[in-house]
This record gives structure tokens, C-alpha cells and sequence, in this order.
């Protein structure tokens, strides 16, 4: 049978960066220390295209996923981000012209969470991971992996509160009493998700539940699926004694990192940005930064 | 040329209740009473099948679409019910072996708003218009519309701040003080998304914006794109003065409408569905309902 | 504390249709029959409210679906419908003054499919449950549920090939020659989505894979994951000798409902949409109908 | 009033990459050699926070999108790209401490298409725009932009249609007859979306339509809203007569520019990216290049 794919271009030639497949839905089991995960996992892969050759012959993509990720039915991989290595190190060796490959995914993810033990439920959290291969020398292939979670919380803006003080102390003189000096005053809160990304060596493993927890801390409060009355106010009441803008969400978050990641290298790269759906306006209001954990690092350690 | 579509079916024939394009996206032309506005509208139509026919034969639609929907360049539409009116006229028109047709159409409507004249900037607001035609006796055509609004507002929690009030009333004492009584406390806001719909007899008019000034009115506050720094703790304020559920949103609008809307008949049929995008919660919060303006009107008329 | 959901509605009351949560993200463990399957499912829960009281307390809603969809992980459920079903029944319990209740829930779910059976790989089909309680006299509840699946595959536009064939035969006269009659020839293909759900009273079962293996029949060719390349050959000479309009797919489908489900009653009552993502033109071409089984029984045994 | 955006951050500062607004709806008037165009516009704008501020004051960006685009409806702008200029320019004299800025843009765009000037109708692209603006010394600021547009068209696998032709030839021996050699076969065809984006120098310009032009020829053919019965075949043959794979579109995509675009520099740097909604898979099939015009012409003129 004729192999169009491995036909000179019809058009002048020229390497293309990246050929692949995109929104390929898989289930993939994870072994997670204590159980067995199984995410529902939308898969993206892709290597470069050499100039003298037509198509990429994208069959071995979808075979190769097929193997790799179906088979965690029988043997679970360690984590998203792992899967992601095998498939861009599988990728290369399935097109031998190729000298570059990524595999990308994303799925939902659950973690236990609760303001008490008996208030606890699995909310849901986001998962990523991109691995990208390169052939090295001497038939060497050098990975690097990005691994990367989302969370949703709470954030009360400061801005606001401030005003809001100074506004309602005409009305209510009251409030100008020292008992009520650290009064938390109404302000307005949002949805806030917020995505953290490390971009790691293979070799170096970074936690993703750690990075969820850091996210977490970052905005003015965790969200939860189960408030009882009580709970809530208390949710609220703690919200709005750590009101936070974007800003502040993607400062913290930054700051910590160092400390909480101790075991990664300053080489490490890390992206994070921060969505607040404005609960007083239409539109989001966001921030981003990227830098490296050194950089990071030499900034929030006094 | 051969005509598949007139072909008798190939599996036994079922009347289908309907076929038709969706996702066509198109700009419409509408005169307002003080100036043009060119909105980017996403349309729908349909027609039903007889039994005896395999096929609608659509690109009859697509042509219908070209002539009403592009030529309102020129001779601009009243609004995008009457489009949808128009269209679901001409579909029967045009499909001489269809009983029924549906248009429906979606589009970003902008409105001037502001918390003063100066804060002015125009937000965005949705428009729905569905218009179903029937075939009646010698050759009449019965058509019903349904006229729909979207916006998006704030809403403050009640039970928060109520439990909020007993919590922080241990803490700060003062807070008992009688001048006290009414300052707005802390609890959770949220940006809220209500949606609107009056299904009418064709020449019963219905104005878009005065729907979108009904269901700001029954949200917690309206949203602003502009907010300097005193206008934003009067709108958080204020929202906190009138903390409501979803229920609240949605019973003080259903409340509103008879009076709001004195003449539309009781037949009009109403429904109304508001979404609360909870900050402290990932998930959100709905509720909806459906009455004719009639039983509304019974209810809300003490 | 204070129930302020318990207080009367500030607004004139009126009984609300239905109050509850939507876009619940939640991992549920399903006992199949020869293996377990989590799946990432979406659930939507609601109840009505009485015109007497002024919040639904939505906290109850969060509580008990953690209760019954985070302890599959234990005590798997023997399908998404048998999960909304005890969800609806237990809404109803906890909501005393409610009475009607509704759990809806959506999942991506994976099956395996190929040419052959060493090209199997798991592809993505979608799960659609929604069960809706009522209370009866005595205590009773009354539960209907709908069970609704989702496929991708593949059509072939009839008209288009029969239009092909005048055009080619006058380029090339060869092609009226009797032994290429059958010849498919060049047409345009669509990716085609449809969707089939029943509605059934509680104790009726149906099987989620017999109802996609119906789907698939009705499109002119199932799609699939690994194609090498004689099979991609095959499939596509396959789907454009069952070349089909959206409205065929509908009713083959719906014409073979009636026998591949004969222990579903009549009174089972059907809807079907399919949605084909036109290849040649930029918008979709969707058909849909509803019906009982009895009806499309009746249609179907000529 | 205390002004809390200007106060030291809590956290160790940092400087931050963006802080701004994302998801905001405007009607934007465009003036086009021969006609007003209104769009319905998605906008994003950010600036860099130094470290030593805590907020971004983000008021400024909402009050200076409503000075700059709700005045187009009376002071129409160039293009897309022209007003995201003027926004990142504007940005930065709003936000002194800012360092650079960024204006991003997306609009449905209609033109009219059709197989004849009697077909005509309105067909829906999309304009993509983004400036960047950077301060400069003495007090110059530089301002980078890219254009961008996406364009759906209509491919056929070329792989397909050499194997259906291998093994339909067997079935129907008269296919190997020299005057059936050019014969289009059947294969699989697919809804394709390409984007082109151009990264120019303010000052240089270039025009979407062409820029459309150039993404449609590059395609197996475009696609069309209305198409009678005999268009529809000469589209689809036209189509069959050039299939392409996705790299084929986006290789001639890349060799086509150098020569469409002869006023643009060789400097100027090019992003293309091309998705197949592949029909025979559920999966989407993708290719993307990115470089300089002139590698582009290096590599395309022989």
C-alpha cells in the first residue's frame, strides 16, 4: 500500500514545529500513595515534522496512547505528569524522524476537603501536565516536564473594606470605636481559580496535592462544598480578615514556594496566574507572572 | 438534477418534529428607538418532515437566512424577535410540506449604564428571540414569540450575614448597640445571572431593555464596569442592604413583572431562571421558575 | 441560630418550580458488569419551594450528595441512573416541605472499540442520567427517570454523491458503465453527534452500551481511535455506501429502537437529536424528535 | 479616602508580569474602506505592577476602555488592531508606575462569500488583535502588534483516498482505466478552522480580508452557506481534487506569504496553527509553525 505520509511535500517543504493529535479523551489510572485514582483525562500530542516528508502518519499517535494509557487498567502509572513522559519518550521512538515530541493532559482531580472531619467531601481541583522530549546525541532523549494544578477559592477585596470603613463610620460613629478596630466590614468577595505550573527536570517530583495546598493558602479562604450555618459565617468572617486583590493572591502564592517546595532546585521554572470572577463587575480581573523558584526565592527570603 | 430530498425515505418514514441549521452566526441590523445597533446573532431554524419525504432540503434555509438576516445592512429589523418572526414566516413559505418552523436567535446586547452619568460605559447584556410558526387553515400562519433577557448582577447572602451577626456579637459586644442595628455585615457575594422570557402572541411587543431594568432591579445590586473608589463601597453597601438568596432574586422579580409590564395580557406566559456563581462554594446555586403573568399577577397583588 | 431559610419570603411568596445546585463535580464508582468504572460525573440537584418559606437551605442538597455519590468508592452504584434515582428519593427526605426533587447528572464514559480486535482502544462517549421524585399520597414517592447516551460518528451526504455522479459521468463517460454502478463516489462527510434518552419508570432497566450500539448503527459509520491504513480505507468505502442525511440518521435510528429494546414498554417515551458538524459549510445540521416507543413501534413493523 | 492600590504589598513584592481585565464585552465601530462595521468585541488589557505597590488600580483600565471604545460608535477606529494600540498606549499613561503594557482583542468578523455573486451571503471569520506597549527612554513608548484571523474551510484526506483507490480497484477493475486516472475517490473530509497571526512593527499594516484569503486558499476548499444542489457537487470534486492533510494546508499556508504579502518585512514574525475536526476520529487533528517571514520566503522561493 502506498505511504502517502512518507511522500516528499507537495509545497516546498518546511519543518513544521508541531503535528499531532488534540482533545483525546482517556481514562487513565493513577496510583496514588493510598489508592487508586482514575481520572477522565483529555490527552494532547504532538512531535515536529522533518521538511522532505509529507505527513506525520498519525495513526501510531492514537496506537500509542491506546497502549500506554489503556493499559493503566492493569498497570497504574504514578501520576499525570509520568504518563505524560512515557507517551513524549514513546512518541519519539514511534517516529524516527522526528526530533521533538509533546504530550500534554488535563482532568479533573478530587481531594477530601472540609472546615471539620465530619464536614468533608471530595471537591474538585484540576490536574496538568505537559512532557516534552528532545533527542539528544547518541540517541539520548532529554525530557522536561510541566506539572501544574488549579483551585478554586474565596477572595474578599481590601480595597473595598477600606472605603467601606471610611463611608459607614459617617453613618455609624460607632464604629470608630478601638473594640471594633479590627471589625472585618463588608467588601466584596469573589470565585477565584488559580493555576500553578513547575516546570521540572524528569527526575524531580513535585506533589501536586502540595501545590493545591498552596494555592489554597494563597487566596482568603478555601471554598467548601459542606457549610452548615455556622460554618459559613465563620468561612465568611476568616475571608474577610485576610481580603486579598489578585495581586496579593499571586504574591503570596510566589512567596511561599520557596519554603514549601524546599526540595526543588532554583532552576525550576514556575508560571502562575490568578482569575477573579468579579462578583461587582461583568468581566475577570486576573494577574500572572512567571520566574524562576532562585528568583523567587531570593525575593521572599529577607 | 436529481432531488434526494423529495425522495420517499429509505427506513420507513417518521414525521420528524423538526430539521434545520444550527450555530449560524450572522449580523443583524436593529433600528432602536434613537439609533442603529449591529448585533452579532447566532441563529437557529427549524422545520418539521412529513412521513413521506427523506429530506428538508436545508440549503433552502440558508438562503432564507441571507435574505432576511443580511439585508437588514440596508433595511434594518425592529428587533430580533421580529427577525425571528420573519424568518420562521418564511421558512413555511418556503417548505410547502412543512406544518411548523421554529427561528431562534442569541445575541451580546450592550446598554449605557453607570453609578452617575459621568461613571457611564455600555455593559454587556444577552438578547434570546425564538419564534414559532404554525400552519392553520386556508393558508394561515399562527406565530407565538418568546422574548428573552439575560443579565448579570450581585447578590449578597442573607444567612451569612445573619449567623455572621451572632458569631462577631460575642467577639465585639458593641455590636449590640442599637445604632447599630442596621450596619450591613460581612457575608458571601456572588456574581448572579438571571434570565428572562416572556413567550407572546406575534403583536404583542415586549421592549428588551425595560426586562433587563426588571431583573437588575431583583438582584442584590447591579454591576458596573466603572467603580472608582467611593462608588465602589456605595454599591457594596447597598448590595449588602438587600441580601438576597436565589429564591429572593428570583420571587422579587416574578413579584415585579405585573406591575412592570401592565399590558401584557395574563396569558403571557413567563419563565425566569437566575444563577448564582457562589464564592463559597465551586459549585453554583439556581433556581427557576415558570407561571403565566396571570398567576403571577394573583400572587403578588395582595 | 437564626433559620432565616425557614422565614416567610420577604416578597409576596410564590411557590418556586425548583431551587438546588448545579455543576457538582463528583468521582462515582459504578459496578458494570464485569468490572468497576469511575467516572467524573457533573450532577445538578433541585427540589421545589413551598410559597411559605423563604430558602430552599441548599446546604442539605451538598451533604447528601456527598453521602451518596463520595461513598461509592466503597459501595459502587450500578449506574449513573440508579445514582440520580437514590439522590431524587433522598432530596425528598431531607427536604420535608418539598415535593418534588430532581437529580440530573452528565459523564464522559469509555468503551472499548475498533476494526479489529487488535486495533481496540477506549473511546469517549457521553452518559446522561436525570431521575425525577415526586410525593405521593401516604408517603409514596414516585420516580421517573430519563437514561440518555451520546455518540460520535461519522455521515456521508447522500444528495451531494448523487449530484457527484451526474456531474463526473459527464467528465467521465466510463463511470455510466454497469459494473460501476455501485462505485461510491465523492460526497461531503460530517462528524455527527447524537443523542438518544429514554424515559422510564424506576425498575425499567436499559443498558447504556445497547443504547450507543444503536447510535452507532444509525450513522453511516461508527468512528474510530486507531485506524491503520487499510482499515481507514474501509471505513470510509464503508460509510459512503450508507451515505446519510442527519434525517436518516434520526430515523433509522429511531425505526430500530422498537426491536432492539423489546422489553421496554410502549409507554417508554423517546427523544433522539443528532447534530452534524458540516463539513461544508460553517455551520451545524441538526434534527430531533420524541415520541413513545409505542408510536415508533407502530411506524416501524410495516 | 485611603488609597489602598498604592500602599506597600503585604507579602515581600514583586514585581508582577500583568495585572488587568480579561472577558470584557464592547461594541467596537470599525471604519473599512466602504462600510461601518460594528463588532461585538472581547477585550483583555494588563500592565506590569513594580514591587513596590500593592494594587494595580485596575478602575483605570475599565474607565479607559469606555473612553477609547464606546467612542468609536462616533469616532470609528481603523481596525481591531488599531484600537488595541491606542488602549496599550493609553494604558500606560494611566498607570505611571507600569512599565509595559498589553491590548488584546477578539471579534466574529463577517464577509461575503459564495460559489457565484448570485450565492452570496455573510460568512463568519474571526479577527484576532494584540499590542504591547513598552516605555522606552525619554518617555518614548514602543508598541509591537499582531493581526490575527481564523478562517473555517473544508479538507480531504489525501493518505485515505490513495488506499480507497488501491482497494476499490480490485472490487471495480474498470477504475484502472487510464481515462478514470485523475477520478476524485472517495476519502474523509473535515471542518478545518486555521488561524494566521502576523507580529509587525506599529506602522506596518496589513489587511484581514487577505489575510482570510490566504488561510482559504490554502484549505482543500472554503466552505460556503449556500450551496443549490449542483454547487455543492463542484465544491465537493473541487475539494477532492486537492486534498490536503493538515500539514499540507499549513506548509501551504507558510509558502503562500512571502509572495501575498511582498509590502512586509522579512522581520516580521508568523504564527500559524491549523485544527482538523476530524470526521473518521472523535479526536481533532492539529499542526502549528511559527517564524519569520523571512525563513518563510527563504524556504519558498526556489
Amino acid at each position: 500500500m502506498k505511504d502517502v505520509h512518507a511522500l516528499p511535500p507537495t509545497d516546498r517543504g518546511f519543518r513544521l514545529l508541531e503535528v499531532g493529535l488534540a482533545d483525546v479523551r482517556k481514562p487513565l489510572t493513577v496510583q496514588r500513595r493510598d489508592r487508586l485514582v482514575t481520572l477522565t483525562a483529555t490527552f494532547a500530542v504532538a512531535v515536529d515534522l522533518p521538511a522532505g516528508r509529507k505527513g506525520s502518519d498519525l495513526s501510531r499517535n492514537a496506537e500509542l496512547l491506546a497502549e500506554v494509557v489503556d493499559e493503566t487498567v492493569t498497570r497504574p502509572v504514578a501520576s499525570l505528569e509520568s504518563a505524560c513522559s512515557q507517551i513524549a519518550r514513546s512518541l519519539l521512538a514511534r517516529h524516527p524522524s522526528a526530533t521533538s515530541s509533546r504530550a500534554s493532559a488535563r482532568a479533573v482531580y478530587f481531594l477530601a476537603r472540609g472546615v471539620s472531619p465530619d464536614r468533608e467531601s471530595l471537591e474538585d481541583f484540576v490536574l496538568l501536565a505537559t512532557a516534552r522530549a528532545r533527542r539528544g546525541e547518541h540517541g539520548a532523549v532529554h525530557v522536561v516536564r510541566e506539572v501544574g494544578t488549579e483551585a478554586v477559592g474565596l477572595t474578599a477585596c481590601p480595597c473595598a473594606m477600606e472605603n467601606v470603613r471610611e463611608q459607614l463610620t459617617e453613618r455609624y460613629p460607632l464604629l470608630a470605636d478601638p473594640s471594633l478596630a479590627d471589625l472585618p466590614l463588608v467588601t466584596h468577595n469573589q470565585r477565584n481559580r488559580t493555576r500553578l505550573t513547575f516546570e521540572l527536570e524528569e527526575g524531580s517530583e513535585v506533589e501536586a496535592d502540595r501545590m493545591i495546598e498552596a494555592i489554597e493558602a494563597a487566596q482568603s479562604s478555601p471554598t467548601y462544598a459542606i457549610l452548615k450555618r455556622g460554618d459559613e459565617a465563620r468561612v465568611v468572617v476568616d475571608a474577610h480578615r485576610h481580603p486579598r486583590f489578585v495581586e496579593d493572591v499571586l504574591r503570596s502564592l510566589l512567596a511561599s514556594l520557596g519554603a514549601r517546595f524546599p526540595d526543588l532546585a532554583d532552576s525550576v521554572y514556575v508560571r502562575a496566574e490568578t482569575v477573579s470572577e468579579e462578583s461587582i463587575h461583568k468581566y475577570n480581573v486576573v494577574a500572572s507572572h512567571a520566574a524562576t523558584l532562585g528568583e523567587l526565592r531570593a525575593n521572599s527570603n529577607p
